[in-house]
């Protein structure tokens, strides 16, 4: 299983946070993912997803990787 | 019918807004309740409501009146 790191622009809040993680966590093969709005961190852990996949989910739910 | 503006702290985005919207709605006798987390600017039309519930319902959401 692998881990990656992300920055994302535009998380608030708790519930930024967690639009980002349900929309993430929809991807096929991702089995963890945590965020941080104060320093925009995600972390997305895996197998077998792709950052496009990422970037896609993180624009499904209203923001944008830094 | 009556409206009252409240001014709450805390909001940070459309999730801050939607959460104080669905905890005032659920007030008794609450009609509409409008919502801007840019100016804090909260909205509560209905009969038969109290600051109080208003106050209560906010604190609820997880925000302030101001």
């Amino acid at each position: 299983m692998a881990t990656k790191n992300y920055t994302v622009t535009g998380m608030t809040c708790g519930h930024c946070e967690m639009s980002v993680k349900e929309e993430v966590g929809d991807i096929a093969g991702v089995t963890e993912v945590t965020a941080d709005h104060a320093t925009g961190a995600v972390s997305v852990s895996g197998e077998g997803f792709t950052d496009e996949q990422v970037a896609a989910a993180i624009a499904e739910a209203g923001y944008e990787l830094a």
